[in-house]
């Protein structure tokens, strides 16, 4: 119990940028953690990777947030979780939680009608993760999924300002194909780092397109949840005073494998200015 | 010169589907020759990859075609041909064009005020690859650059119609930056394989909006010219008779390295139905 005493650092990687969101979530939940993060940017995306090629990324990134002591890791990218999840949890001394069964987790606690939704990026929706880990939870759910490929590049060109009208069009597109086949939806998983920051877009257009409340899940939010849980179950909670009066940025190390673009991208995933970015090379 | 002779295929590869508005380019303009295509779809998108990376995928796909007895290897990818088309150029014993070049000389040729706008991906913007070849054509030109990443997933999701509101206002806002910048450029390339199938409302935009007009130079028409000039020269033109009388399709063989949802995207690209595509290991 004391080597896994407080003091160490949650690590979290991703394929990218978008696990910042999850970063976020954590930081600002728990105000005395600290993380160590790791965007594997030389090689994103990760969806057009077979699943042994993304299994070995994760254990590279594994590897690297090992040697930076971690005590936790977050995998927050959906493609790395669905092939390496299952691997990591059962090889890493550490615990570990993946993006799909948190944000799964949210969802069938809230429905009411038993019927949800799962937006995704088509290698996400093409893995069937979610259904696996909702119909795992609540076998009699009813699970409708709709792919949403323009959202990433969407956001990434940092379109997502709920008044753009492009993201407003996109969404309401997406949405529509899905009122149309679930009418009776009332729970919506967001099931893509990215989509966070098309939270506020999402939500409106949800409201008006089923006329009866819709809540959305946010995965990242979920994560961060889940992480609370898991630390204090193995004890392992930063209890030091005066840490949560760290702003977020003294609390995080950001490492990237590639820099091209990633200061101005990454600061609007993590809502903030980012602390001095890390290169490094797996 | 008989080794060379008429009877063999062109080689064409792209790494994806979008190579395919170069092939249908060629099977227009060439009614007698015959086509063998690969698209990498299991190493796509390239622009992510290390140049090293890429000239490597390439020479993989170059020498598959080779195998098929290609008499010249037409790279049908910008990242490609940035990244691979001066090696396999020296390195390969049939003619080689790349996707810049070809567009690049007819803009040059085109323009009468002397500046042209260059449209492409993040990454082949980056490359800076249209600047070079245009100032090494006519040095004195002015070039300007508008990356638009949203395009490729757009058109990948099948909303290019030009009657589609999301298409309009993503190209009305890409081209409205470039008219604030550039109200003086006449030419317009489409440095994107992708960019054809969009060529519609790109025309429609522009012209609205720099209220002159304004030549677009399909890159892909531009190699199926520089196909024939190249051929030509090197007397390796088809000339059976009969040759014409085929459809286009039976005039083309098209390989992928990966079957996922390949058939429906690649028929829009070519604008026609698909021979049977086969699958193939590099």
């Amino acid at each position: 119990m004391t080597a896994a005493g407080p003091g160490r650092p949650i690590g979290v990687f991703d394929s990218g940028v978008g696990g910042l969101t999850v970063v976020s979530a954590v930081l600002s939940r728990l105000p005395r953690e600290r993380i160590v993060y790791l965007g594997d940017t030389a090689r994103v995306p990760y969806g057009t990777r077979s699943a042994q090629t993304v299994l070995k990324y994760s254990r590279n990134a594994a590897r690297f947030l090992l040697r930076h002591d971690v005590k936790l890791l977050l995998i927050a990218c959906n493609t790395a979780s669905a092939a390496a999840f299952p691997g990591l949890r059962s090889e890493l001394p550490v615990g570990v939680l993946g993006a799909v069964e948190p944000g799964a987790a949210s969802a069938a606690a809230v429905t009411r009608s038993g019927e949800v939704g799962v937006l995704g990026t088509l290698a996400t929706i093409r893995s069937g993760a979610y259904e696996r880990a909702l119909l795992a939870l609540i076998p009699s759910l009813k699970i409708h999924v709709q792919p949403c490929p323009l959202l990433v590049p969407l956001v990434e060109e940092g379109w997502n300002d709920p008044a753009d009208p492009v993201s407003q069009l996109v969404v309401r597109r997406y949405l529509g194909e899905l009122r149309d086949r679930a009418p009776r939806l009332d729970t919506l998983v967001l099931g893509c780092t990215h989509y966070p920051l098309l939270r506020e877009t999402l939500q409106l257009v949800a409201t008006e397109l089923w006329g009866h409340p819709v809540t959305l899940v946010d995965s990242a939010e979920a994560m961060a949840v889940a992480t609370e849980k898991l630390l204090a179950t193995q004890n392992q909670l930063e209890l030091s005073v005066g840490a949560e009066l760290l702003h977020p940025t003294a609390r995080l190390r950001c490492f990237v494998t590639d820099e091209a673009r990633v200061a101005d991208v990454a600061a609007r995933f993590l809502g903030r200015a980012l602390p001095q970015v890390e290169l490094v090379d797996l």
